[in-house]
């Protein structure tokens, strides 16, 4: 059935019973929902000092095609996009409110599917669906708005704490998310071993809700998640901080499976690729190696007192490099 | 210049500066801003006990069309919506995060001026913009989601309270909206009088924050706000909470630049024509002589006890009326 079939009032208890019987039904920590979704607005009582709100958006055509992603891919990517931001803050997301824009010729299923994608991960981190919007329109795309708060001490994570000395780092790998898409698009023929990772980098990336949490534990200040590029976003952070940053390319954690099914072209793949959604943070040596106890991050250069925010690149003998490709901007083709 | 010209990063910053310049900076009642625009999340503190949040979102070619609507008031409008729905629950509205979806031709000044609109209706209710997001996308959207809390002792209206016996009441008058949206779409030549009134309903509504404080103050407990028409949203409230509704549609109070403009046909506009942006509530007759002390409203009908959702309309002699128009409802052509 298509959604101009079923209209937009059933489509809403649809999607409400789906919500409602796929959440956990764990009561959420020191909160508590009054009002889910199906009324003008949610509610509910927190006794949280310190919130944080977020919101983000994957748009047809722009952020992806029907045919490279399933639905239920879709509705993971829709809110793990918004939880990464509340990663980078350090902080713990609890609740979504999901904005949809829908054609008419959508199946039902197709959106049941969306909406199981979300859930799924929502329940990793105890996150629940609490409201949304659905509308028509002449492309599909989802707006996913997440509500949380700090953890723990109050400490949270921005942009703009990052200071000269400090060791600038990443969770995780790079490049495997950009080197996903460029397999799907060109429907190369990978092997499982080296096309399952780089299919799941992009369509189902992991937002690092833990290790941000941790790094706030620790002590860190400074963060952003990376989401347009490694160079774009330390970029990003670098102007929020007034410093400059100098990255050292031959320490990038570059992801083996990118490396193995692209070679050379990798290395641009992590530093402009985007949509890793791993942390990119910034916090003394001693700071850096607390974290790397419990969690494995990558040392990649340092923040350095120039304020014009500039990224300069080098490999390990100092020579500099120049990347090729820019990061991801809206609006703007990339080069 | 267009925005492609400009870039993402470039517009993020000039819209930043236009929000951080045109707020008001007195400092939000017993809450306080830690984090604005342009971090990976906003972060504010709260004592609030019980939060509210809400989504809603304004689709070219569906809700509006550029021939039809000044960007400043696709602004004014977008943020309406979404703090009319703060309204129904008769809560104070804080906070706006905007997800928007821009083509690339479209101009810079327009997309300022759409800021300019939202930042206009924000300060009206205190209301900050402290986050969002900006994609390129085939057709302009703009979704808002507003955060805020309960009012004073905590209560709030919701569609799922009312009770049978319950008087049932509107705010304002209604018809404007769609009868303004008949007059833009046919260019009809209406003297100022008359034209400005429906022009202003349908493209700059007021969203009825003070209204719906002063209803959760007075002791009503149920509500909800006009957007796909009267008759579709008592039934949505008649739904929820397991009752059915009588309407007198002679009581209903017509707009009269509407009833002047369109003759018979606005007592469709009324019924069916959605986007008036008042409040429907139901309460005891005590009750609404109270409100209407300080807030003009009309009683239209009364609550039945019948548990499936019915809403059927009768003239002043009884007679039933079967309106001949359907209520607003996304993917489901109009009646």
């Amino acid at each position: 059935m298509k959604v101009s079939e079923m209209g937009e009032f059933r489509l809403i208890e649809l999607l409400t019973k789906i919500a409602e019987g796929g959440q956990d039904k764990k009561p959420t920590r020191r909160q508590q929902l009054v009002i889910g979704i199906g009324d003008d607005a949610a509610a509910w009582r927190s006794d949280a000092s310190l919130n944080l709100a977020t919101t983000d958006c994957l748009v047809q055509g722009v952020h992806f095609t029907m045919e490279m992603t399933p639905w239920k891919e879709l509705g993971w990517k829709s809110l793990a996009i918004s939880l990464s931001d509340i990663a980078a803050m350090g902080g713990v997301p609890r609740y979504v409110l999901v904005s949809l824009g829908l054609t008419g010729d959508t199946e039902v299923d197709n959106v049941a599917d969306l909406y199981r994608g979300m859930i799924e991960l929502g329940n990793q981190f105890g996150v629940a669906i609490i409201g949304g919007n659905i509308s028509d329109a002449a492309i599909v795309f989802i707006s996913t708005t997440v509500l949380g708060s700090a953890a723990g001490q109050n400490n949270i994570l921005t942009r703009s704490a990052a200071i000269a000395g400090d060791r600038i780092a990443v969770t995780g790998s790079l490049g495997a998310a950009a080197a996903g898409l460029e397999m799907l698009k060109q429907k190369m023929p990978l092997d499982t071993e080296t096309g399952d990772p780089l299919r799941q980098a992009f369509l189902h990336p992991h937002p690092r809700i833990v290790e941000g949490q941790l790094l706030a534990e620790q002590g860190v200040k400074a963060a952003i998640d990376i989401s347009d590029g490694l160079i774009t976003d330390l970029n990003h952070l670098c102007q929020a901080s007034r410093v400059s940053a100098r990255v050292e390319i031959d320490c990038i954690p570059i992801h083996p499976a990118a490396k193995k099914a692209f070679g050379d072209r990798s290395l641009e793949m992590a530093l402009s690729g985007g949509e890793d959604y791993e942390l990119l943070f910034t916090a003394s040596e001693d700071v850096i190696h607390k974290v790397n106890k419990s969690c494995p991050v990558t040392a990649i250069g340092e923040v350095v007192a120039d304020k014009t925010g500039k990224v300069t690149l080098a490999d390990s003998k100092g020579r500099p490099y120049k990347p090729t490709v820019a990061g991801w901007q809206h609006f703007v083709a990339r080069g």
